[in-house]
Order: C-alpha cells, then structure tokens, then sequence
C-alpha cells in the first residue's frame, strides 16, 4: 500500500515508517520539521536500506496537500503530526488548536476532495481524562482533558467520527495511545525531545546520561501502591506495529461490512509507578539516579493504564516488549545519541 | 463603545444591532450574508434611523479581519457568525467544523493580534446535552452535545475557555441560548430561515398564514406533562437586550477584578410544550393551527428549560415577554413578510 504519513519525521513516525517499509509498503512523509529533524529520515534510510520519499511542508498548506494528493496514488493516511507539549498547550492554547485541529480539518477536506478515505489518526488516552475505572476500554467514558492538547485530540476525534458517520465510503481507524517510550533497537532513532522533556522516561535518560542532576518525581501521596504515578508504557516497535496492523487491517476488511470508525487502545494492559521506571532505567543503564519528590503537576492523573484485549482481538495485535526493554533501548538510543541528532 | 458584529445580518444579529444603537453604541457588521440578507440590515436603518457600516466577508478571511482591525478602533466584538442547520451539520460535519470552530479561531488569532480581547460569545443551552436536572444552571454539566453543529459550539467554548486562562487581559462572556423566537415589535426583523424551517416558532408561522398544511409534532410520548417536548423560548428582543447588558458589564467591570470568562444562560426560566406553543401561537394568530403528531427525531431531548438567575444577578438582565407576545410578534412579522426578506 502507498501511504501518506504526515509527522513522519517524529518520534512515533520514524518508527512506523520503519515497520511500514519493512513489511513492503511505499511510504510518503509529509513534514514541516519544526519539531523533528531531516537526519531522522537519513537514519531510517540506513536502517531499512530504502529511500524515504518526503515533503517538507504543512498540514494547513491545502495548497499543498491538493498538489500531494493530485500527483500520488495514496491509498491510506497516517496522520500523525500535531504539537504535542502539554505545557505549552496551556499557554498558547490558539497555537495548538490552529495546528492540530485545523490541520486535521484541512487534511480531511484534501482527503475528502481526492478520494483518499482511509485514515489511521494518532489519538491519545488522554481523552479519557481522569478516569477512575482501570483498566481502560475503548468504551469507557472520554472526559474533559486537563489540558488544551488533550482537548484537541478529543475534538479531532469527534470531528472524525462526525465525518465518518456521515459518510459510509469512510474507514477510519483512531489509535489512542497509552505511554510511548523506548527506541528502535538498532539504536539509531529514538526520541529527541527539545528543552527539558515533558516525560518521563526521556527525563531519566538524560539524567543516567548526566545531562541532569535528577529526576523530579511529581507527588508521591497518589492513590497507588507507592504513592507515585502509574502509567502504562509501550514499546515504540509496539506501538509503531499497532499501526501497521491497523492499516493492514482496514486494506483486507470489505468496505462496509462493519462501523467505518474503529477505535483501539494501545497499551500493554500492565501499569508501572515513576519509581518502578526509574528502578527499571537504573538496572539497564547501571547508573545510579537520583530522584527527589516534589509538589503534583495540576492535570496529572494517579493512575492509567489499558485494556488492550479490543487490539489484540480485532487487529491480531499484542505489546511484547517489556519495561526492561523498553528502558535498555531507551538508554542505548540515549548513550549513542547523547545530543539527539545533533 | 465600538462594537464589531459578526453574523450581524442575521435573525439575531439585526435585533442586537437595533438594541445597540439605540442604546448609543456604534455598530460595525460583518457579514458574509450566506444565510442573512443585505434587506436585514436596511430594515434595522428604517427602525433605528442610523446608517449601519457593513463589511461583506467571512470570519475565515485572517486578511480581511486583519485590515478591519487594523482600520476601526473596535472595543469589542459580539461573535454570532455561524452555521446553525442541525440537520445539515450531520450530512456535511467538515462544512460546520471549518466555518464555526476555524472561523472563530481566526477570529480569535486577529483580536489577540490586535489587542481587542473583549468577546461576546453566542453558544446555545445543546452543550448541555441530554442534561436530565431541570433547571439547567451554568454549572450544569455540559455533556457530549447530540449533533455536530451543537459540538461545533461546545469546541468554541472550550477554546475560548483555554484562552481566556492562558493570558488574563482577555475577557470573555459566553451567552448560552434557549430557544429565541418571536420577532421586533415593528414587525421589519424577524426569523427568514431557508427552505423548510428547522425550529417549531418559524414552521408553525408558516403553517398559519397558509405556506404549509401542518405542523409535524415529533414525538408525543415523551416524560412531559403532554408527553410533547418542553423548551424554553425567549423573545428575540430580551435575548438582543441580555447581549448588550453583557457588553456594558465588560465595560464597567475593572480589568481584572474577577475571572476573565464567564458564562450565562439566556432562558426564561419557564418551558412550554409544543402543543402549548401550537395554542398560543393560534390565539396569537386567530388562526387555526392543524398539526400531527409523528415519530420523535433523533438527538431531540425531552426537556430543557434554563435557570436565569446568574444572568438576573450578575448582569441585571432578565425576560419580560412571555410566550403570547413571542407569538404576536412572529405573527405580525409573518403577516407583513410571507416571503422574509424577498
């Protein structure tokens, strides 16, 4: 299949276009780089042994998208790019909305004029807001997000749904992402956060590295058996393959032989506390890291963590990486690449 | 104070701009008129005697509300402009998400470029869902609206909310609606709805001066007291008054002396029934009114009826005409326009 992956060049795009050419399909990206780098792209190259086939450009640039649209055969998109700091997103909320949601507006009216109508959107558990029911299934309730960028995910949602319930010749697939941490295991992509990272697992990295004094854990008086925050982290090969299973899965379903909008989360179904993380980090890295508690973060929950049972029967999709290895190539990621691709 | 009106040439918008100038502010329109007509705007000079200014455009021209922000010294801006059919909004959801929700972050994104951070804000009693508590009070939960058009207005909420708490110089009012009806007393403004009227008042008019055999009455197997839906209707001309009672509240109001958003209903605080309202309508009218009864419509709620007393308290503000003038008015608008504006 050729697919359109806008934000290819992040975090989470570097690793599906890697799964995504392996497996054999063709790939496009589609990327402005204004938080990601073009290096990314040339060590997905080495690792694959393939050429990557990308624009430089934005999502809002309809222009843009006509001309994308008009000139290749896409059969799928993966929509990936948005902004995605939550700090941020409360101080310039207008920068967030106009990028992320308006972005995915002016995707899908390209989609929609071309006739491209099958779509993989990146969402996130963070529409489940402060969820007391753990785990999480695709049918709990979505609550108001605490911050403005979960807001946007859960509009982009809506907006999606809205259009596929509109319009049966639609097949959307949204994937609501649990804690994406870890790196390829070749340790030539992984995660290149700019400033101080937003989360966790990149935060312990750079401090087993030495790039910072300390972990700041945010409250230890949750309601969880240490106190801290629990959250379930995923592999990014995992989550990478989720969507790859997501995509195959729409190609061989008949068009319309069942809802036109799916939802899956992915998750391992296993929560870990900040301290267990950090525990985890220290063993694969062998370096001692200090931490100390500080006051909570408003917005953060106590606990989450995934009923992944919906992906793995319906998509044949299972997480298999476990924390010690997502934290071992996190770390091999972070010695060989202490400046990101810089 | 100079006042920007977006959507001004509407049902709304005309009687707003006859209440503001006659309370002596100055009145900016700017209209796309592609649902509102250019003859509005001269009937609202025939009542007040005041040449009204009028820019035609859209609120997604960022160029154009550039260059009218850059030209006039507007104090604030009363923000109506919206696509409203309900029905049309689930067949064409992008047509509404790309108009409402981008057209107000343009909107918003040219204020904050030039500094007018006075909003007015028209939202509607549908982002309290299917709330079942009546009365519904401002801090009724909002609930996932039951159409996209009623999403579109719970997303401006929620953005302008995030604005508002991300920089305090702003000030925001969001006006929530029940159901506005009725028409001016001069009977030169009221209600000229395209094609086949979405709203019981208008379809009701038209069935009594002869435009249509019947009222369809959705539902009569409902928990109400006549087993028809109960809403809240409010005269145009109390709703126009509760906009322009906000506006001087803004005004008079030190800068921040207390939160910069804030959120009021415009109801009367009484529902009636459809047959209720197909009762008055007719003693209004002396017209007899045939009607029947057929199955309910989907995303239709039982009831919904508003508590106005935050709106009593806080902007002095509160409805005085009841259901029989509502009727009289529309029916005295309906006589002398069977064909609107045309």
């Amino acid at each position: 299949m050729k697919v359109l992956v806008t934000g290819g060049a992040g975090f989470i795009g570097t690793h599906i276009i890697v799964c995504l050419l392996e497996r054999g399909h063709d790939v496009h990206v589609l990327d402005d780089f204004s938080n990601s780098s073009e290096k990314a792209l040339k060590r997905v190259k080495n690792i694959t042994g393939k050429f990557i086939r990308f624009t430089k450009g934005s999502i809002l640039d309809g222009a843009l998208l006509s001309y994308l649209f008009a000139n290749e055969s896409f059969d799928s998109v993966i929509h990936l790019a948005a902004f995605k700091a939550v700090g941020e997103s409360s101080t310039n909320p207008l920068k967030y909305y106009e990028n992320n949601v308006v972005g995915t507006l002016v995707l899908s009216r390209a989609m929609k004029n071309f006739g491209v109508k099958r779509l993989i959107f990146s969402s996130s558990a963070t529409v489940y807001g402060d969820g007391v029911q753990m785990p999480l299934t695709e049918s709990s309730c979505v609550q108001d997000p605490t911050n403005p960028y979960g807001r946007t995910k859960l509009m982009m949602e809506q907006i999606l749904t809205d259009l596929a319930k509109s319009d049966p010749s639609w097949d959307i697939t949204v994937l609501r992402y649990f804690n994406p941490v870890g790196a390829h295991s070749s340790g030539l992509i992984g995660e290149d956060p700019n400033g101080i990272p937003n989360n966790l697992m990149p935060f312990v990295s750079q401090v087993a590295v030495g790039k910072r004094d300390k972990v700041s854990v945010f409250g230890n008086d949750y309601d969880t058996p240490d106190g801290t925050g629990v959250r379930d982290y995923i592999h990014i090969e995992d989550l990478a393959l989720g969507h790859v299973k997501a995509l195959e899965k729409q190609n061989s379903d008949q068009r319309g032989s069942s809802r036109n909008i799916k939802i899956y989360n992915l998750g391992t179904g296993r929560g870990y506390s900040v301290l267990e993380v950090i525990e985890a980090f220290s063993r694969a890295s062998g370096k001692k890291i200090p931490y100390e508690i500080v006051k909570r973060r408003p917005g953060d929950v106590a606990k989450c963590w995934a009923d992944p049972s919906k992906s793995e029967l319906e998509l044949g999709w299972k997480a298999t990486r476990d924390l010690i290895q997502m934290c071992r190539d996190a770390w091999n990621w972070q010695v060989n690449n202490p400046e990101g691709y810089e």
